[in-house]
């Protein structure tokens, strides 16, 4: 098995546009192309992460029209990969496969989604055709409850009064918006005070507006190039140390589902491959869908124990400059959710500050980092750890 | 990199059913399993074609919803992959490449549909979703329409008569209902006569009701296991030689559409990883969605020279006991074409045909098989070259 590095990346700003998802892939692949010092015909083979192209502009087979789009050869294999809102962490997932094993040696991974394309009635109700048809959605559950119902089963299994646990939430909320303010690229770009959170339109009890993370259009794309040419492709490589997948069935089957199998899954195969622990981590980009949602992400990926989450928020270990930087970008919830493109965003971030490129958002001195991302009931988990 | 053969396959009957997508997929899953003398806890990753869950049922990110249903842990990474019809082909290969590369030793690849949960219009206008949406579908043209052009294209290219190619794709269209009355899970396993088929309904001229593939629900699956296991599991191995898949981009900027470039890429690179060459292939299983798109493959895929495929089914030469017996199964016309499951369906019947198991629809001594199955407007094919 060969080591795999990326050699570039590339992201649209997140937030609304016109562009159709070919235009807005196009966007951030070329930028990834780019800065690898490639052209698109020198990719071998493409992964694309997407969940509704069918409902936002009725296009399915999405991944050949892009390879088209970018001036790809007949001889390219285009592949759609859906596995919700971690369908980008699932495509790179499989983009790392395929070079590892020796197949290629220079692949695109990218993802890409046009949320803003349904009014919300539309992306409330296909978003949750991501949970389970049989005993989820149809009884009317949508995402926001479902992580409203975590929210109280975890204050519960933890004996903390729901006001703590929505004073913690709120702070991740507040966190996520400074670190979104230092990125150029994020949906929301403002900070905002606990008050502001707490204060705000209450959508699914406990889980208030800003608890929650917008619809996003956007695209984000990466280069994995193997070891074998990597160095003729950038001299900043930054290597794939470990990946895991976990699974899960409909929620009402999971037990204790605020632990979130899938992902305890996922983090203990990738820090396995990697030969690493979570205190070997120096910076993380999670799926913080809802602010709760970065709590209990935090906890399952091992970074602080079970039911202490919300602590570790509270004492600044997870802002900037804390012990263990979180969503630095900004995060789903101030970065922006387009929800086939985050898992490719967050290792974009994740590169960038491996790289040392972020800025006034900067991890100084990261080495190691982590993303992760959940889709659907908690049923797809994709962890990644990178290294340079 | 190791050998892979497939260890046992299993399809449900194809036709209508009742059953939820999840249920239906494990019906076939099961019959895999058990046939490769494994329990469903062994399988290490399962990759599973689906095109229009969303529609169907509402139901979005299944591959780990039926991972779950068959009992597989949460530690077992299950991806669906979507390439249009292709979709199963697109499952295959992905599996294959997850252990050929050593990552995984037992992995099962499937597809699953339920095109008859929509109606005809909403099924119409979904699969047409699997065409350019900016370029194809908002014109108004269906896939009835995009095949009727290429037949005249390719009349036209060759100087055919209409009337030659309309009885030509007639006969096609009398073999594959031939066989399908041999094949007990077929959808439909009635003979019919090159009458009936010109005197059927006219859809999209000169494509009439019989030389369209039926909408259909089914579900397929193999186990894929390494070439360190494989005898532990079977005594009649069959081993996957070849695999290759292409790619193309909106109809309208393809040269010559009718010929098929993706497919071209698709079937060159199977038969140079297999170092076979097509007249070294027993028995086929190709994509005909419509009669004409049966000519097309056979050409493409290299058994006859352009514009001889059709004079090919008049001499008889892809019908049971011909030179190169074509779809034995009955085919998309006459199996059913449950569009994320075609492509694996199309494996079971080769693994079956290699094992010898067909009984009345047996290629008699066929070694090598290769199935084809192509996505959306003539943009995603892939190509799978199998021997004992």
């Amino acid at each position: 098995m060969r080591r795999v590095a990326v050699a570039g990346v590339g992201m649209t700003r997140f937030g609304r546009s016109d562009l159709t998802l070919v235009e807005l892939f196009a966007e951030a692949a070329m930028e990834a192309v780019n800065a690898s010092n490639i052209k698109a015909r020198d990719v071998q083979a493409l992964f694309l992460g997407n969940v509704l192209g069918d409902f936002e502009e009725g296009q399915l087979n999405l991944a050949p029209l892009c390879a088209n789009e970018l001036g790809m050869a007949n001889e390219v294999p285009a592949t759609r990969v859906e596995g919700a809102c971690a369908s980008g962490g699932v495509a790179i997932r499989e983009a790392l496969a395929w070079v590892a094993a020796g197949f290629y040696d220079i692949v695109l991974a990218g993802g890409v989604e046009r949320a803003t394309a349904m009014d919300t009635p539309l992306a409330t109700r296909t978003f949750a055709m991501n949970s389970d048809a049989r005993y989820e959605a149809n009884t009317g559950v949508t995402f926001p409850a479902v992580f409203a119902m975590l929210a109280r089963l975890y204050a519960q299994t933890h004996g903390l009064s729901l006001q703590t646990l929505k004073e913690q939430m709120a702070l991740v909320a507040v966190k996520n918006h400074r670190h979104g303010a230092r990125n150029p690229l994020a949906q929301f770009q403002k900070e905002i005070t606990v008050e502001m959170v707490l204060q705000s339109a209450m959508v699914a009890d406990p889980l208030q507006l800003f608890d929650c993370c917008p619809f996003t259009d956007g695209a984000a794309a990466l280069v994995l190039a193997s070891e074998d040419v990597i160095t003729r492709l950038t001299d900043k490589p930054v290597y794939i140390l470990g990946v895991g997948q976990g699974s899960n069935g409909a929620l009402i089957r999971q037990k204790n589902p605020a632990r979130i199998r899938a992902r305890e899954a996922a983090a203990g195969q990738a820090f396995r491959m990697a030969g690493l622990k979570p205190s070997d981590v120096d910076v993380v980009e999670l799926h913080d869908c809802f602010t709760i949602a970065e709590i209990l992400a935090s906890e399952a990926m091992g970074f602080f124990p079970y039911g202490e989450g919300g602590r570790a928020v509270e004492k600044g270990e997870t802002t900037l400059g804390g012990r263990l930087p979180v969503n630095p970008s900004g995060g789903l919830k101030a970065k922006g959710h387009p929800i086939g493109a985050t898992g490719v965003a967050q290792a974009c971030e994740i590169v960038r500050q491996l790289r040392g490129e972020c800025g006034e958002r900067q991890v100084e001195g990261a080495r190691i980092g982590m993303s992760d991302t959940l889709g659907g009931d908690l049923a797809t988990v994709v962890d990644i750890i990178y290294g340079v």
